[in-house]
């Protein structure tokens, strides 16, 4: 089967689970389930579920071991891109196409839906039933950190101190490492601890995702300059326009498909330890860092 | 000792606590610890934290065993009140006599400051090592539900959608006892659980926290009108002038008066079942009930 195909069956059972994780509600308080999911269901790509579930199907587990953290990263993921688009934040009205959530909800509802996301990603790992409360717990220790500000929460802070000033290559590596790398780190290593994996296997896992972290962000950074529009679901060159620092503005396109080159290496690299088990992962990595949206 | 000068020792302990679990952070993401500094050490009454440290010693347990808790809630409970005072929510100034976070450090900040308290609850809570954790995933995910769509952000919305429009008892009491209530509620059943109370101590701490929380409530709402602003540190009168329903607006300051005395009555009843052990409870609903601000 080719990768495409494969995605989608992942994509559609990871939707399956979200759906029955965040179901439609039709109580007094509708309009924040209504918010939420509005954004959930926004046609996202999956990556940090998909690369979950495969992180734990290579060292031997499988979907229903990180069914909730898979949802609840996804949550997460989704209530920090809400929040972003935010006129205090980065004022955006477009997401994948579609109205961001403030403009369809209004402002107050997309900051309570944000909040709401990001706290429905506890709740559900955490009222699960575990064979191994230790291991979860792990897990969970795992995603809030990788949120939180040392992790994805700290990289909007920096993203947002360093709008209008240029910044080092350093800086900007940190910045997305933080802000996007923390939680596909999170993702890989979250599949190794539910699966049980060695310390080794559970820490290569990280250090492929933090490779491909970087390689995805910079494929991101070239695509807002060679994209389409209709591709992409949001206006070309939003990032210049808004003062971002980008890969581009700091490497050149050319320069920033060497390094999109050099992270993915290193990422597939990582990956050696799993041997012939690796091949969804490695086929996923060069379908992302080659992709056109 | 009195009540007054009990509740300061352990306030003091709890800010010493508060203090360990986000010290002063001199990194190149100072900003977002200041932010949330300034608001988690803004002067609160620690009453979650306390309630949770005494339920949970009238099980026959102690502070360390609930003391991660006992901040994740407070800091909780301190971001709902940044995202509660935000331009787009009720727009406050002022809180306990201050400018209130996005005032002193801008919208934006102010938003990633309450993510990151809400996230910073979970991450201590889960990055601590239990004796028991499954006990400990229990009260997690007790705190989880409370502060969700299904307790005090579901409370938020009903809140926000109440504006302007007379709603009934109730409505009222609905909106309250998830608003407020329900991590009133999560502060007391997870002291409990802590101290690996019986299932029948736990459901008579549920009981007397819902009822505390409601005549808490209540008291609000009386010293909203006949406070003064010095007392409460916010002007006197802005439910009444942002068209917030109160106790007050719906059963006038008698009638109100005699419902704090009701459920609170409801409240001392609860804790029958603990017998002399409830002496502090006792003490605290009384001073919490009849407090000037």
């Amino acid at each position: 089967m080719d990768i495409k195909s494969e995605l989608d069956l992942r994509v559609k059972a990871v939707d399956k689970a979200l759906e029955r994780r965040l179901p439609y509600t039709d109580n007094e308080r509708a309009r924040i389930y209504e918010a939420m999911r509005y954004s959930l269901f926004a046609g996202g790509k999956r990556l940090r579920p998909i690369l979950m579930w495969e992180s734990c199907r290579m060292c031997g587990g499988g979907w229903n071991d990180v069914e909730p953290f898979a949802c609840a990263l996804e949550m997460i993921h989704t209530y920090s891109l809400i929040h972003d688009d935010l006129p205090a934040m980065d004022n955006d009205d477009l997401r994948r196409g579609l109205p961001t959530n403030h403009i369809k909800f209004g402002e107050a509802a997309a900051i309570l839906a944000g909040d709401a996301l990001l706290n429905k990603a506890f709740e559900i790992t955490l009222s699960e039933k575990y064979e191994d409360p230790s291991r979860a717990l792990r897990a969970a220790a795992v995603m809030a950190e990788a949120s939180g500000t040392e992790g994805m929460i700290g990289g909007q802070v920096l993203d947002l101190e360093s709008e209008n000033r240029r910044v080092s290559s350093d800086e900007l590596k940190r910045i997305h490492s933080l802000k996007t790398g923390a939680l596909i780190r999170a993702a890989c290593v979250i599949g190794g601890i539910m699966a049980g994996a060695d310390e080794e296997a559970v820490k290569a896992l990280g250090l492929y995702a933090e490779n491909l972290g970087i390689a995805f962000q910079i494929r991101d950074d070239i695509l807002d300059v060679t994209g389409s529009e209709e591709e992409l679901g949001k206006p070309i060159g939003s990032d210049e326009e808004s003062g971002k620092n980008t890969y581009v503005s700091l490497y050149g396109l050319e320069g920033s498909e060497r390094l999109v080159r050099e992270y993915s290496d290193k990422a597939v690299k990582a990956l050696s330890v799993f041997g012939e088990r690796a091949g969804f992962l490695l086929s996923l990595t060069e379908y992302l860092i080659n992709r056109r949206r």
